[in-house]
């Protein structure tokens, strides 16, 4: 009987984007992706999406370049929580403690061996919506907004890294994070990984940076409730004269339907519905793509944009040099 | 500190259904619905959505009246299997073991306080698409059949109960399931409650039979895309004189989109969507909805049709008396 | 060797409803439909749709009470207007000509048996968008505007009539318009018409007026491109607190998808979708509806709501009495 | 005053394709598409959507080789089609009177200056659905098959032409035809031109040939309910293994939600939505994209694809040699 599935991590709750546009970043979101703003401090403003049941989902910086601050995971309870850190502890990937931040409490911080600063907390507070957000029905964290794309919640990060084997490991044995999908080349290198801890088929994602830079971030994702949605975000964007990389189409690996933008900032966002695919198997064996089955393209045959492989921010001369 | 929850189920794994019209159910189920027949045995006929990754998600038993054969969970583990059989036995709820069925192994069988049949096991047989029905990318379980309704997978059991409380409290006692909406009445009566194991915001749910019999079944639901995938189903319905009790329209609790049929062996089919909603939070407070707030009906003003609470299978009369 | 279709008019070009509330009934058509405002001018504020070709589709114009103030069609060219200038001059229904209003020149008035306004013009003032207004593509009129429902374009108007029949004729003598289907009580009675100028299914339709007023309006249409969009639409107008009538669901009459509201002034507004259903066939014969066909209600089953046939604009307290 | 419009086409009613794989391009129409046999004559089967009104709307002719039979409009009226032959007769474009054909009565042919042959009739068989093929509402043609992609109705053609304007002006002189939008090389060659005798924003286009050849075909049209409804196309042709050219995306120009496939004969054929969009002005400007804006590719920024210049049927070898 092999060993039980570590089932710590909840979901993946927010992440902290660095701009050096940050007004015009901030318009992009509120305006253009219909986030709402729920707090401000220091250089952040925090945002949110309607159905994000936190007090915010993405953490927007002012900064000197782009790129990730970090990713953050709440934990299914406290007792998870002090599994996880002490599995990190020692390991040469802990950081350590934070007081926290607005919206969520103590944090204690890590990096993936490629750099990227991952947080983990259990407390939080709920979001209260104030009374002109309030929602019609109780179920419902804030009111659908019908401004711009109307983004739902969160759904996925997904960063770069040099080593992209070397990271799957990482979440795997430090954070329990399931392998749903991944690509691996001829020679055996790993060149993307997808992995979950809920019943998502994904809640992040790394590819391999063609660059050979480390601790870049490629893009977020915030989820519609259709592929219809993402359609209209299209007309949106188009309409709001927001650069369109790719899409929509539809993904073969994942099946998610996708379609791609850079906010002022230079980071990559999509906005994307994956139906109602669900990862419901506990046992889920990953499923491996070839050199030779990517070369196909996406499912309905649109060929992978080159700068998909090399757009990732900050920009490689940007990067601590 | 609070004690840790319990993830032992995995998820909603099939329901049997018996039905005194055999044959039309199955032409229903396949025809209609557009699932696909995985097996035969006996006056049983196995049945599949084509991303349901097991062997069958439906069983279809010929029968001398309609309603409930039994449902199944799937367990995360074997572990977490004979964590529940440990439970149960003893409990008055556990019936015992049985030797398993087409498609999956050994299995627990055990009562909730109405009377309806639950099995738990962990074993299973993936489903194997023979070459006809080989998917063109290989992260799905079968070819998308593009028949009739073509539903994707089965999504949840909704029963009829006496005393809703009671088969609440059995199952968050012995299964582990987590509460995320109810019905409380205002003499205190709950008259609905929908209950998870994964992040679905429901996996089941248990209404109150109004007619006081036990053991009843009201419905069981396929997931579909898109609200657009649910409007198509009642326009397929519609041509193939199909009865549809009521909808499309979206119900207020977990905003489900919804559209309700019966087959023609008498029980109740749901066909639905719920977007991207899921519920990511580990410690997710349920929703209590009033009787007043009930009156007001379904989320755009839709009126819960009176058969709602009155019609379910077996009829009254063939129920054992 | 029959005679040829009458092909003067060109299309239903706006409406122009009567408000008590002019300042509610304004913020719903901006703020919760997504109209624009092009103009003012007196009592009267100028609406349109982001396609609407013209300066407007909807004139909203403060008054004592509720109902229609006109409606318009715009003939195909000059001569078509003078051709049925000609036709009603004397014949009892003609009213005369008008200088015309902000974006159409001359109007010539008549009014139908049951005493609704009508004007035909041809000469109008193409609307020309202001820069932050213009759209990314230069064959669409406006930028898409993404705030609450968005309605693309007028769509089709209903009045209520005590004789339908009487108005039936005339809109077919006089002005040349195409029944496409109808409603036939088992005594004779005409209940309802369908008529159009377009390759749309209808662009008016007259039901009768259950009360035995005269002149009183049911509802003006706006058109949505996709079922998805009409429930989209039912979710703001719960979000912003409308008045839901009925819907959203498939009329068996002439299949569109609907969704009723009230507006703040008490007049009825549905948005549609007819998907790619046109009226191709130059001789299309008029379905016609029984009493008992009718009562089976919509599509899908709904029941047709009781306020349908009853409640119009004015009320009946206030319409001159 | 400017003269009144020519009104006589009242809508494009059938294409005729050559195919040399008669039974695998059959076996695409009825199980891939969804299409409705409705007869056989000799080496050809006549097909239909299920909203077209009349017997076919695509006449699939085994052959040497692909292409164009021919396509034919059907008049408003039987006097509208005495006018345009009257016009056509000995312009050097009319080739004469045939007896009619399956499902329609006398045409008069005739050709466009590219060589292709076009037939008018006004005397039409409508569709009579055999019992299994009913639909449940009255006001429509036939049942909806959910069979494959279930394509509504035609929607429209698009030939290839050596001289793109020479094709516009006869189109317009002798059949009344409308230009909605074209493309005007820096050079002043007309590139492309959509026209239209309906409300739709175009019932036929023709691009120009880069190989120089004539009379050749690009693509014919079957419309579909939503853009969804073009999604879940894409999905069926990826799962029967149908070659996608381009799309789903949405052209800049005429704003289609466009996807292309090859049917097994070579024949490029494509699915499309165009929502609510219509031509209601009676006097729309046409649309001028030129050199510099076409570069921009399509709506949401993907490039033409390079074949969709070149490949057309027949290939350019089997033309006439």
């Amino acid at each position: 009987m092999t060993a039980e599935p570590i089932l710590d991590l909840a979901h993946l709750a927010h992440v902290e984007l660095l701009t050096p546009k940050p007004e015009e970043s901030l318009r992009f979101f509120v305006d253009v992706l219909g986030m709402t703003e729920s707090g401000r401090e220091g250089d952040s403003v925090y945002l949110r999406g309607w159905d994000d049941y936190e007090h915010h989902s993405l953490k927007l910086t002012g900064s000197r370049t782009s790129g990730l601050g970090h990713m953050a995971f709440r934990t299914r309870s406290p007792q998870a929580l002090e599994r996880r850190v002490a599995a990190l502890k020692g390991s040469g990937f802990d950081i350590g403690w934070s007081d926290g931040d607005m919206g969520h409490g103590p944090a204690f911080r890590c990096q993936d061996p490629d750099g990227h600063v991952i947080e983990l907390y259990y407390e939080t507070n709920w979001y209260q919506a104030p009374p002109e957000l309030k929602p019609a029905l109780k179920n419902q964290a804030q009111r659908y907004p019908a401004r711009g794309v109307s983004v739902r919640r969160l759904d996925h990060m997904n960063g770069l890294a040099a080593d992209v084997r070397a990271n799957r490991i990482f979440f795997e044995t430090y954070l329990g994070c399931r392998l749903t999908e991944q690509i691996v080349l001829n020679d055996g290198t790993e060149a993307g990984m997808w992995m979950t801890v809920t019943n998502k088929s994904y809640d992040f994602a790394y590819t391999r940076d063609h660059t050979g830079s480390k601790g870049r971030f490629h893009h977020v994702t915030f989820a519609l409730d259709s592929r219809e949605d993402v359609l209209r975000a299209a007309d949106i964007f188009l309409e709001n004269g927001v650069f369109i990389e790719s899409g929509p189409h539809k993904h073969a690996v994942q099946q998610t339907f996708f379609l791609y933008v850079y906010e002022p900032g230079g980071n990559r966002v999509e906005v994307a519905n994956a139906g109602a695919r669900l990862i419901l198997a506990p046992d889920w064996k990953p499923i491996t793509w070839t050199e030779e089955e990517r070369k196909k393209g996406q499912a309905w045959g649109l060929k992978t944009i080159e700068s998909f492989h090399t757009h990732g921010t900050p920009p490689v001369d940007a990067k601590g040099h």
